[in-house]
């Protein structure tokens, strides 16, 4: 029997409830269409780090190399550890170490589900660059303290990590509509956006099968809110993806629908995968976290390893949960009842 | 009788026409308030730069800066002049000479206008960084054209820079409802969104009138489409301000209705008025822009005079207008008939 290692890491708050919840989904669908999955559990996490001094040991990231893919399911509890340690000590190490670059996000109403607008038609797939960027983390800061302070952020984009997201945002596209929209503020950021723009007409021709739009970001995040219905697959930077997987979070009702991959394209590292909310700490442990985003992600770990049929069962088993009214109101069933709901939809 | 000299740039465009529409509704409201408005139109914009080379001549600043305000419609017409040039040469500039520091943006739905979201009962007022920040015009390419390529933009916020717009912030949440939302991404860019973090909680004491929460721009841009009625005044960075005013005219009904100030609260200069929305240059000319956004841009050029009663009998009017179904939806009656409503109801 084919099986897969999978690294767990729940993290904190209510990462650990929906990591729990989408492992008996998981699980259940292995078993229905007959592979295995061996889960190991890492307790890296703020309170990790408290016991320790660190969020994950010297070698985290060479034992997770080991794995076929990682289950994550939140990290941070900013009370008690600054985001900046808990954050940039072990989710962006991860997507970093393994050059996760290709951060993906599908935004769709889930049958029963009500969202903030009036349409309900859309089915974006969001693909943010997850390597660079905005975030690349370079900078400093000058006269500190004084009136006459300054601090620089430096975006980094090079050719290979631009190239590389709108390959995969291009092929994406082919694979699903052929409408690529990539995202760029070009008209304000003369350097990095107007190359981005370069890049993205320097691989068009390569593509003849898909018709790419540029978007400013500003127009874009309007646009996810007037006309979602008008967009298919949507690439953008670091930054501007997160901004606007959140807004797609949103649009489809919320964090608590909001799945999320960090995929390492030609499989030469583990990818990634987690719920795009957070820990979640004023609601941690009290059983209530909706764990559908999280159940969704696992269902896109089954596809990257190539198990379509088990994965296409989980999002067939979460569209019947909540077409029955069952996590599509926040707060009304706990956790356990809506995992029970999907493992018998399941069947 | 007091009087204003006005300076005029209709720029490209729709912007002619929703200028000239603006116009003739301020004009009504002086005479109706008993003000003087003398107005001076100024041909700069794209079909200019193809005459002369330029988007303004040499001395532009310097005879904008004889007027008490600035009324603009809109610049742009790439197909003619790339962006990076008519932006770059006209819009911009302004807004950095004179320190037009404040970019304000107010965002409610007017009556008869049918938004994209379920909610409506929402008033928001976006502030934004008009001079610095992410589009500070810093940055480079290294290995142009070439695999190793690099792009580098560089974001700079100074103190000055940063406290003067939070400041301004505060004051406008002490004048409402005293809440303040400041909108920051330090978990992910930790020189620039840290300093501005800090500033903000280094000026709260000063403001013991006015509660200020930090947001990072991913979930505020979620947040003003899932809960916009819990936001009051919202103040952000130059490209965060950028991408959530946007979202703040779709979450209104879209750019026709979105109307903005540049605006130098001390006065030292001329501030500027102008609706948010571009040039379209697709329906240029054909006489169906909706000039709504910029006759509300030209009565919040009126407050800033400080002639309230004009500012707000133009406001009344447009409500009117709106309320009568007249201009809320896209093309159905001619920018002349939406400005001849406006014009009946302010009598
Ligand atoms: C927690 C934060 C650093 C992270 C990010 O911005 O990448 C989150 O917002 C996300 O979208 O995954
Ligand atoms: C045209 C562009 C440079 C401008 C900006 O980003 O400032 C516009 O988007 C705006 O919001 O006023």
């Amino acid at each position: 029997m084919k099986s897969y290692r999978i690294a767990l890491v729940p993290g904190d708050g209510i990462g650990r409830d929906v990591t729990d919840a989408a492992w008996q989904v998981l699980e259940r669908a292995a078993r229905g269409a007959g592979f295995g999955l061996e889960g190991t559990a890492f307790p890296w996490s703020c309170a990790y780090y408290k016991e320790t001094g660190a969020m994950m040991p010297d070698d985290g990231i060479a034992t997770l190399r080991g794995f076929d893919s990682i289950l994550l399911g939140a990290v941070g509890w900013p009370a008690q550890v600054p985001d900046n340690v808990s954050l940039h000590g072990l989710l962006l190490p991860i997507r970093k170490a393994f050059v996760q670059y290709a951060n993906v996000r599908p935004h769709r109403l889930l049958p029963g589900v009500t969202g903030p607008l009036r349409k309900t038609d859309f089915d974006i797939l969001c693909i943010r660059e997850n390597t660079e960027g905005e975030y690349a983390g370079a900078g400093g800061r000058v006269h500190r303290g004084g009136p006459d302070e300054v601090a620089v952020e430096t975006s980094v984009f090079t050719r290979k990590g631009v190239e590389r997201i709108l390959r995969f945002g291009f092929e994406q596209a082919r694979r699903r509509t052929g409408r690529l929209a990539s995202v760029t503020k070009s008209n304000a950021q003369k350097y990095s956006m107007v190359f981005w723009d370069e890049v993205t007409e320097a691989l068009a021709p390569e593509y003849p099968d898909v018709t790419v739009t540029s978007y400013h970001i500003d127009a874009m995040a309007a646009r996810m809110v007037m006309a979602p219905e008008s967009l298919d697959v949507v690439v953008a930077s670091n930054l501007f993806g997160d901004i606007l997987t959140d807004l797609g979070a949103a649009i489809q009702g919320g964090l608590g629908y909001a799945a999320s991959a960090n995929l390492v394209p030609d499989r030469s590292a583990p990818s990634m995968f987690e719920p795009v909310h957070g820990s979640a700490p004023d609601i941690a442990h009290l059983g209530i976290a909706n764990p559908i985003a999280a159940i969704w992600s696992g269902a896109m770990m089954l596809e990257h390893l190539g198990e379509t049929a088990a994965a296409d069962a989980i999002m067939a088993a979460i569209s019947a949960t909540t077409a029955r009214g069952i996590g599509t109101v926040q707060g009304r069933e706990k956790t356990g009842e809506i995992t029970a709901a999907v493992l018998t939809a399941l069947g």
